[in-house]
């Protein structure tokens, strides 16, 4: 059963660029894993949202998403770390469409 | 230009079921106004997640969604306050598909 990857971000205002940038390498990763089936990345129109960019990725279960994740989880959250970007990922169901 | 809402929910356990069912008459509401398009609602895998639920909906553009907005924005807050909810809701364009 698909799950979908909801990451919420804080990214302070200055980083911005960089922080968009890097995730142009993370995404290149992301579709290579097995697995992954299709993600959209959003930023938020107004800059001063406390979550200024949000990731959801659908993943084809659950154990995929994991044995992916163990892959990037380091790097990622040593650039996170640099970059003062406070990250907040969940796995979901869809509970409902409407 | 369609803008996608994301509104993101801290819900207290003991109140899930009641904010669940509450939602389907938010959501009977939202799929009546002018200019929205779809949504998606999110439940969280593990239930101690930060986010519990995480609603996605696409609108037509910024106006119609505050359009919306005004009409039930007095009634939710107040919901979501007997509730003991957190919610944080942003507007946000989509950078990029991958």
């Amino acid at each position: 059963m698909p799950v979908t990857l909801i990451n919420v971000f804080s990214v302070p205002a200055a980083k911005e660029p960089e922080f968009v940038q890097w995730w142009q390498g993370v995404k290149e990763h992301i579709t290579k894993q097995e697995g992954f089936i299709s993600g959209t990345f959003h930023n938020s129109i107004k800059a001063e949202s406390r979550f200024n960019f949000i990731n959801v990725a659908i993943w084809e279960n659950e154990e995929v998403y994991w044995k992916a994740y163990e892959t990037s989880v380091t790097p990622m959250k040593a650039k996170l770390g640099e970059l003062g970007v406070e990250m907040t990922p969940a796995l979901y169901r869809v509970a409902f469409e409407y």
